[in-house]
């Protein structure tokens, strides 16, 4: 497929108005063509024109042909072929292995949402039956189920150019509850984003749905991202990127004449805590298990563990040891864009001239542009508890170990920490009595705790919870990841006495969708 | 009961710093005794102290314990006896059948989320089980449950001294998710307010609870309600009352360091269309029953029918007619506050003084002071369409009907409506295409749709939406009545890899609460 270096706006391909984005290849800093013009406001309002066109018609499809429209997103990706990987490994410097695990989680994640869709739980058809007799007040049959709360904006995010991006999670739960997408393509992978919109609008047109259930556009966060938001027809946005862009967006959000669900996952440094009888275990095969997992993906994952917390004494010097060796040996490895490199850079010299924290190890310098130097840093917990500063996210591959007095420490260290997607625990049983006191406050603090496993590596199923307090999101209430995301962008309507020809198919006597209902507060066998 | 006129922080009983709060029966502005002495930031700092050293041991109670708590607040309510209905009589001015049909609202409704504690569907247990040998990753573990999500701020509501207030729907679903709760009394009932209170203090010694899981403050709003909701402690916050109000302390909720879930609920005007065939067939009986359910507790229901829609025409002057005469024989009743009143008053005026609506019908003035005057005011479609202002909710037994030339402009200016709690359809066989048309725009407009019915009453149930689009409330995701209430205040937490005995009893491997929890995306029998 040659790629056009269009926006997608319902079924069109239009050219952008605005300064041309060119994606870089970020291992050569090559210019990649075509030229992408970015979108003006008039776009925008035309995708909002059209999403809101097609709200009512899409939020009205059978559970059966929203879940096939799903389906034929996913196809259609895969239908793409190598062409969509080679694109996506240019554009992002990711390996190829890496890029294909990541389409087959893109359109896995797809085909579970189709699967979540047909269940239908996430209609939480309710029903309380009239009770005419009742004293001293009959009661009216009154009937409750979820819409969809209308066309949502999203944001693709840099570092999962597939998963994350035009058909990633917040697009697939999204159009799961019934709502069109309208996304804003993230500049560093345009190509790709062409490549898998493409997709999307084939699949719409495949299957008939209303031209505006999808757009693409093109242009600048401050431009086009922030006419999005402000648009009186989106009704929700999902956002995965940093903190200052997610704060900037929840704002106009905020403002709006009718405010909106803003879903920003933002920044998170993931603290593992290594109790003490599992550091004496085997802190040196937990340093190195540390360092591989900081590795993962040149450190550029929201799950990345940026902060180690422990008692100080010989054992943790041995994990300290082990993970400083295991840094030094470390490969470079090309980060997603030189903006992500410079950040990186910063971050990393900002720890480096810090009075509070010393460099323990450096990966050395690799070939090319853009590397990203492992490192490792180390402070203690006196420090931690009097500078803030220290839990600044540096995105990729560099984390901070913390050496604290004792377990009390451990404990006020963890109740200062910021709130955070991921917790983990590195444990032995001995440690039982110690995690037991620090769950509740890790619960507070937390999405997800983990135990003797690592942060990176996000699991898409029922169970996941990719969220938490702010600032990892601007709203506790969900998860990113995960078929729980799709109540996101659902709200409740009840209906009262209706005749059941007007009742929605959840909601009808017959109860065609064979949903397990609550009736009279019992649910349906 | 003795009234002290002192807050409730904790199990102390506590003397105010600030203005002093009399409470006024509206029946004859008579001073009600004692003095409550307003409440200050000190006296937050306080509650918001003991609410949080009290948040991890209440949250961890047994769905047992907590059930029984709520059951036992009940319990102590109805002990109040006769004291409770005569003070909240002498406050509200409200009819003594009213006050007692409110605490039994209470009452059950405490109970009812008792029994949705118990019956634990709101944990929303999900596994997730390890396939250790998946290809080419294996998955780890994973659960999730819902947790509570801080101790919560509860705004009392002028128009339900019970139901809506104290110990109310707010507090009681925030209680059930297992946050504590600190309530900022309404000023009108400041002596309801501290028996309700009284009652559920003597709940929390009963049950052997942490003294923070309830407080009560009086005081000024823009000192207390603004320092509540401002304070990092307080995790959510529920709000029922005017727009304003509403607003400002949505702001603050905003512009926190950490944002927090607000919910208010604000105003609405809850439309009734009446449908051509049922116009025809009875509107003389719609128009009386319109008046009747406008009369409603002197039209102080947020549920109140200010809007009426129908076609022009010989049926339409029929109903007005009927609706005429109804409001010209209606009995003036007493208002809750003088301030409502006046509101009322000033509101009503608007009305008569608009050259867009023209008044068809006052009631006589009554004996007594703060006495609501029924009015009924006709305006055109065209007008409304031309007048934003027509919308502006009047608080009060006030309504105006919309005279629109045709079913094509009745649809545009329901289009035009602002979010609403409520829709109500009148309808006959012959109206249902009709009616289906309306349908899905109505869905995006409204929380909850009616057929044939009116829209006071809400029934507290699983099926019940008190919610809607803004700016009935601040947050469509939810209703502030009924059992689904209490997801306002739950937020996920994922456990991945976590020993047996570690997890919480939700998501032990012996399913020890008897759930029926989401195993490998397949619903437990």
């Amino acid at each position: 497929m040659t790629l056009e270096g269009k926006m997608l706006i319902g079924q069109q391909a239009i050219l952008g108005s605005r300064e041309p984005i060119h994606a870089l290849n970020p291992a050569t800093n090559e210019r990649l063509e075509p030229a992408y013009l970015g979108g003006s406001r008039e776009d925008v309002e035309r995708a909002c024109t059209l999403s809101w066109q097609a709200f009512d018609r899409y939020r009205d499809t059978s559970l059966e042909a929203r879940a096939t429209f799903l389906e034929t997103i996913a196809d259609e990706i895969e239908a793409l072929g190598d062409d969509l990987i080679a694109r996506a490994v240019a554009e992002s410097g990711l390996p190829q292995v890496r890029i294909e695990g990541e389409r087959g989680r893109t359109c896995g994640q797809l085909r579970m949402f189709a699967r979540t869709v047909r269940a239908g739980e996430w209609l939480d058809a309710r029903i309380d039956p009239a009770l005419p007799e009742r004293q001293p007040m009959p009661r009216a049959d009154l009937r409750q189920r979820h819409v969809a709360l209308g066309p949502v904006a999203v944001f693709g995010a840099s570092n999962f150019p597939l998963a994350f991006s035009v058909a990633g999670g917040d697009t697939a739960s999204a159009l799961a509850a019934g709502c069109p997408v309208i996304v804003k393509a993230h500049s560093a992978h345009p190509g790709t984003s062409e490549l898998v919109g493409r997709a999307i609008q084939a699949a719409v047109r495949r299957c008939e749905l209303p031209e505006g259930v999808f757009s693409l556009i093109f242009g600048s966060g401050r431009e086009v991202g922030q006419a999005l938001v402000a648009d009186a027809r989106i009704k929700a946005a999902g956002f995965t990127g940093s903190r200052s862009g997610g704060l900037a967006l929840l704002k106009t959000a905020q403002a709006r004449p009718e405010p909106i669900p803003f879903y920003a996952e933002m920044s998170s440094i993931n603290p593992v805590f290594v109790l003490p009888a599992a550091l004496k275990a085997r802190g040196e095969a937990l340093g190195e298990a540390f360092i591989a997992s900081l590795n993962m993906g040149a450190g550029q994952f929201c799950t990345n563990p940026g902060l180690v917390i422990a008692i100080q004494g010989p054992e943790l010097d041995a994990f300290i040891e082990a993970a400083r060796q295991a840094v030094a040996g470390s490969t470079s490895q090309t980060m997603l864009t030189p903006g992500i490199f410079e950040a990186y850079e910063s971050g990393v010299a900002g720890l480096a001239g810090s009075d509070k924290a010393r460099e323990v190890a450096r990966a050395g310098q690799g070939e090319g542009v853009n590397q990203c130097r492992s490192g490792l840093f180390v402070t203690s917990g006196d420090a931690f508890l009097d500078d803030p500063a220290l839990q600044a996210e540096v995105f990729g591959a560099t984390s901070l170990v913390v050496e604290c007095v004792d377990q009390a420490q451990v404990e006020r260290l963890a109740e200062r920490l910021e709130g955070q997607l991921t917790a983990t625990l590195q444990m032995d049983d001995a440690d039982l009595d110690t995690a037991r006191e620090l769950l509740p406050l890790l619960e507070r603090k937390v999405g997800r705790i983990l135990v003797n496993g690592w942060p990176t590596g996000v699991e898409v199923c029922d169970a996941m919870v990719h969220g938490g307090p702010f600032p990892a999101t601007s709203d506790p209430r969900t998860t990113s990841v995960g078929t729980a995301a799709i109540a996101r962008f659902l709200r409740p309507v009840c209906y009262q006495d209706m005749p059941d020809a007007l009742l929605p198919a959840a909601l009808k006597k017959a109860n065609p969708l064979a949903l397990k209902r609550l009736v009279d507060g019992k649910r349906e066998a």
